[in-house]
């Protein structure tokens, strides 16, 4: 009898948010729409060697592992629609020039990324292929402000980053593989005393260039800090020159740095970015340029892009609430065809002028539930009655 | 290098088929918004035996089964998501009028349905939950050939059925348990001589009734034929004359008779439905009475509805071309303000129309790939251009 509990980190969406959700969702495919993305919807079950391509031991641990009867192959329930999407440019669409893709779609997470995070993610996300220049970051970075924007939540900050100051600090220090892997997981924790002590032994500027990085983050003046204590080379002259041209070319938005911030380093290679909203701590939405990932599918193309989980915006959002339905009492069983022919045509033009109209069965009861009395959309607040030959619409 | 590959049965909806199954969505979701039904999205995963609950084996064999790694129970991903409205409606609402509910989501099928059938349908559907009478299946089928016509893929023809005449034919024969699903398959398959064998000791009016019943398809003059040949009794009276009642009301849809169709009869109850478009030979659309289902999650309703494979129904609808984009070509790098402004303030009036805009970047091509011959999405057919000062369109 307790076969209504659902499993941990996992929920229905009820009416109230499910139309919240709706309306949010059109709101935003429509926006990317009209910048020109085209839709995509690549399927829920991948094999696990495609679905993993480019991605990291963590979602390895998040993706759900089904077995293929027909195959024997072992299947993933994707966890992330990054890849699929670039699996899509590289080999379906093939096109020479650039490709502007988006999709919306549930991921399912074995472990949720955090004790509050859904099991469920509904991901909303953006992508420009094949167009290595800053040009394609700011269009991504612009193109995530309006998507907060249009829900009605606009970014309060982000957070610029670039993953070649890290990759190349590594490379400078000699480190790789499971030692880069030591050095990110220190930096996301900036747990600085076992920094210390892991760099114990590195040349005195280098040390010195990794210590200080937890502490590059703030508004465009930590670029000349940056400037005056990171190595002298030109991938990162190149990285610090991106951000800062990012940042002169929109003034406009909240841009701020933080040279420490790694998320997505498994498969993120230039400028990534968080977007905060106020009323919520973390990160919003998250993105940035993972050139290459394509390359496993054959087709290795410049790539830049984010990502949110919709249902997770859908709580800050601002939207219009849905209107109140007209119920339409049913007629008695001996009323005649004119009665219910002049009854179905009212309704039907209220419906084509947009409302929403409840064809009562006969005898159904205008009840709104227990649960409802925040729900306008399941309450009718107007009725439709027959007065002196015509039916006319009336508050209940 | 054969990453691209995707299992089985399973595909992308690329920009074409994505833009059009969106479009179609969005039309029906608003035409059950219209007539006050309330979207609803249960999640992908549940307690396998929640997603089961009054479900069949074939079911069973169809459910991805997973480990829960929090609880260490046994999770499915749905296969169907009649059981989870069903729980919405018994549990999460419980509210005590008549409640109508549709929903729009992936299921996933670990084998798929038929050789043709993808294991990812994309299931639409709607469901009417506390009321009896046949009043609520006129209204669910009425919606369902509405849902067909609205995606320009009018109904060519809806079978009747009624679960209640086969169970009744069991419970008269003492046939119950693996004995019915044997029955229920000889039917399903319209295998006389196992029939003719398997009732062989019956009582002779009960087996003509039973071997009858795969001949019992046609028009409305079948029922007269069925009135002759099944048991006089209450329960097959009553199954009858709803079918001979909804005929009657629902005049004007092409309404057919099959007594042995038993689709769905793990869980149906009452009157069943299955709806056929022309270009099409398998059931577009299949519905029915399920009274009872939300018994396991603590309340039984009444409840019928139906669903259908929304990308299989995208198949045949009729939908509007996407506009093809304009092309907005980038400004030299050295352009000044004023004229970024102008070019800026002409894409977004052109966006705010309605159009879909390609704000190029720096250099960008306007070069239709490769595979896009046939999608006038991803074409641009006009350019902004500057003339004498102004921005306008052009056909390009």
């Amino acid at each position: 009898m307790m076969k209504w509990l659902l499993p941990e980190s996992v929920a229905d969406a009820l009416p109230d948010e499910a139309a919240r959700l709706e309306t949010l969702r059109r709101r935003l495919l429509d926006l990317y729409q009209a910048h020109g993305y085209e839709l995509v919807q690549p399927p829920l079950i991948e094999y696990l060697d495609s679905l993993l391509t480019g991605a990291g031991r963590e979602m390895d641990l998040r993706t759900f592992k089904l077995v293929d009867q027909g195959s024997g192959r072992t299947l993933g329930v994707r966890a992330d629609m990054t890849a699929q999407v670039a699996r899509i440019d590289a080999h379906l669409l093939n096109r020479a020039g650039v490709v502007r893709l988006c999709y919306c779609h549930s991921v399912l997470h074995a472990q949720p990324a955090d004790m509050q995070a859904s099991r469920e993610p509904f991901q909303l996300g953006a992508e420009i292929y094949g167009y290595a220049d800053l040009a394609a970051d700011l269009e991504i970075v612009r193109l995530a402000a309006a998507t907060l924007q249009a829900a009605g939540a606009p970014a309060a900050r982000i957070d610029l980053g670039h993953m070649g100051i890290f990759r190349t600090l590594m490379t400078l220090a000699g480190i790789n593989g499971e030692g880069e892997e030591n050095f990110f997981k220190l930096l996301q924790r900036k747990d600085i005393p076992a920094l210390e002590a892991e760099t114990a032994d590195w040349r005195p500027e280098l040390r010195a260039a990794m210590l200080a990085l937890p502490r590059l983050y703030g508004d465009r003046t930590v670029l000349a800090k940056a400037r005056e204590v990171l190595p002298k080379v030109p991938a990162i002259h190149k990285a610090l020159d991106d951000l800062d041209a990012l940042i002169s070319q929109a003034s406009d938005l909240p841009l701020y740095l933080d040279l420490s911030d790694l998320r997505g380093y498994h498969y993120h290679s230039g400028i990534v970015f968080a977007g905060y909203c106020q009323g919520r701590s973390a990160a919003m939405v998250l993105g940035g340029r993972y050139d290459g990932v394509g390359a496993a599918f054959g087709r290795a193309r410049p790539a830049t892009g984010f990502s949110l989980d919709i249902r997770e915006l859908c709580q800050l959002a601002t939207l219009p609430l849905a209107p109140a339905a007209i119920f339409a009492a049913a007629l008695p069983v001996d009323a005649n065809t004119d009665a219910r022919d002049a009854r179905a045509q009212a309704i039907q033009r209220l419906r084509e002028q947009g409302e929403r109209v409840i064809d009562a069965l006969p005898g159904e009861m205008q009840t709104p539930g227990v649960n409802d009395v925040l729900y306008s959309g399941s309450v009718c607040d107007r009725v439709l009655v027959l007065m002196q030959g015509k039916w006319i619409v009336q508050a209940s």
